[in-house]
């Protein structure tokens, strides 16, 4: 049964080597079929120098397993609560890619400092906060899904398609498997970008040299993060070739 | 039209990637023939792993697309601003690469540190100022070509061939595509360098033990800057083979 | 004689060149057989290029050449005093990995900072003290293991299957050669990960605006690293397929 | 004539490039034969694509071409200083490597802060004094060689096989091209390492939560710095096979 989601997820889970995310089997990528509400998840702790589109677990939107003989990832049940809270989203990446995962663990939300940011997050990429011990020995996976949702109460999680779960790692999602991936790869650049540029505004403002300006800036000129949003994603979006 | 000019920016782009400048399809190359005023840009939003050369996009010096099907850049409208105001480039490039967009995201000039950016950048690298509301949702890109211009105003484009954009990322230019290309590469890995020896002297000096100097240094002795621009550069030039 | 051994410690000696751990000969795996109480090691300042399961050496846990043609690594008293000590252990690998060994050179432990730290290793990777004038010009890579194991006093190896010896660089151990060899790319990554995240918080304590706290995080919340480490090492652990 | 170094000093020039050392042509590899006095080197701004052992330069100690077609490279005089200089050595390499020329445009040496710098380099590697009007507008390659002779004086060139041009880059030198070319590689991860170190420090200095230490190390051990080099290098040195 859906195979055509396996042989995507499992290529989707691929391209996270590729684009270099992952290291040994350190990330899930899953996709959703909104019409049967099925899911179709890595298994857990498989190699993918040997992982094949049958490998591929399906579950349902309360963790049984459907169709497969092996374990899902271990992660599914965060991924069930985001398919369950947004139901926008087709698509769920998790990984612990180097510098998304150091702000994670820095447990701070990543700024808007450039376009290359605002281009994809309409926000900074969210930090959710500490988990309680209930939350970590109770059902931590899922609660691990709690405290993302909880942190985009009032958000649009397709204006802002990652978060950073703190000490943890990040979760990106999309309209499918595929815009998910893209947006875990343009998230570890981002977060990559705003760590140099962190770490250059602090050199120069503790030896108050800079012509500019006196402190370092938390966040860029808000219409420049309007603009660039809306140029890609917006009703009047002009990026690309017209669709 | 204008074959030659299609080939050779679109292995210029090509050539963005090879050198790891570019994610996705954030980059673009352009070339002007100042015999016809006639512009070759990539086109917006295509993979670069099947771009060709008949898919280079040629626009007039009004942006008007004097011949292709496909939609030209979106950042068209930079480049031609950059074409009208100096007379004296032939190639244009704009990319996202990692270090150079996190100083424009710091909002800051590349100091001059060394030799290796005295070889091609006579000045720090300018850093724009911040943008208006009324350019940000105006003629946006245009405008984006306005505040480079402006902030060259009293300088020579081709003696230091590099600007940021801030809060957005690197323009280049050049003698033709390739040299702009050429100067983006450079561009990125003196950006990499700056960030490392800032980073450098700010952990020395607040630990108060160099013995050497107390403070950082914005930029290198002037004397090295001219002589290692002009070593390259200059009427007596005498850096390579003799042409 | 343990010509299984001498492949795979081969191999697991080329695995640490594969995941870009070691510059030139600057690392070397060993793996034991407890029932014989025989080590197979690599050589020392042999290339990797040309190195064959026949060249590693076989010594016994007193250091006397039992097999080979070769000098065994200078660092042999260092595996020989760990697999003494720590009964539990099968392979040890010796790098200089640059994140890992930059935190020896720093003389701190890795604190732990995320879920990735706590999914290998249950405490912070702890850093030995300095060693004295006498056990430098004595036995030094002798008393480099007895420095190793005085750390280690009161904690179990295979808990935290690493460590750093101070200005010198990491030492990583695991149940065979391919694990220790697991754990040391592990440690790199966490390395690499709490570089960067230290900075950052670096970054904005010094500027004062954090909105969520004050000072750096030493370490994370500890019932996440409790939970973690457990999910994939303890009783019940459910990471993985089943075994 | 001088076919052999010819082939030598191209190899080690091309080795540059595969050690990821130099971008486009910045940098130079050349060898000497002490028998005849003629120093054999790279020609100047040829790519590293086509170049071939017949298009190394012939020069003698006075920098006069004995063979060859192209001009040599632009530093070819600072090589000449040294080799006049350093009877001890017989190759000298300059690149521009990422790191090392970052601490040369931080104007600072680097400290020793590990056994990784103590296993080829005795001392910090030092940085040359800032040069002067006269020397920068006079023979500025020849006065780049002068700064560094002068810095070394009371120390020995072989104990230390590098150097810090302020502002610009490295220089190494070898027993022969490929010595000084492994130098070179050396150098460059020890001056990563040790910015990665530095960093950290400062991280944990400021923020005042170390438990073991209360300002940065400028250096390592002072015995351990022996121990290493003489483990290497000293007369009764054990690292290796037996020559």
């Amino acid at each position: 049964m859906l195979e055509d989601f396996k042989d995507k997820v499992c290529r989707a889970n691929l391209d996270l080597v590729r684009h270099g995310l992952v290291l040994f089997t350190w990330g899930n990528v899953s996709a959703i079929d909104r019409a049967t509400g099925l899911v179709v998840i890595k298994p857990s702790g498989v190699s993918y120098d040997t992982m094949k589109p049958e490998d591929m677990v399906v579950v349902d939107l309360d963790g049984n397993v459907v169709e497969g003989s092996l374990r899902p990832s271990s992660d599914t049940p965060t991924h069930l609560v985001l398919y369950k809270a947004f139901p926008e989203i087709g698509g769920v990446v998790h990984t612990h890619s180097t510098f998304a995962t150091a702000w994670a663990q820095a447990g701070r939300d990543i700024p808007s400092l450039g376009t290359t940011h605002a281009d994809y997050f309409h926000d900074a990429i969210p930090c959710t906060r500490d988990m309680k011990k209930a939350e970590i020995f109770g059902e931590y996976e899922k609660e691990t899904g709690n405290v993302i949702v909880e942190r985009f109460k009032g958000m649009k999680p397709m204006d802002t398609p990652a978060v950073l779960v703190r000490n943890h790692g990040p979760f990106t999602w999309g309209t499918d498997a595929d815009n998910a991936v893209h947006n875990a790869v343009v998230l570890e650049e981002v977060a990559k970008m705003a760590f140099v540029a962190t770490t250059i505004n602090k050199a120069f403002i503790g030896a108050n040299r800079d012509p500019y300006r006196t402190d370092s800036a938390p966040s860029m000129n808000e219409h420049l993060i309007e603009k660039h949003y809306a140029r890609k994603h917006g009703p009047d979006a002009y990026y690309g070739q017209k669709k």
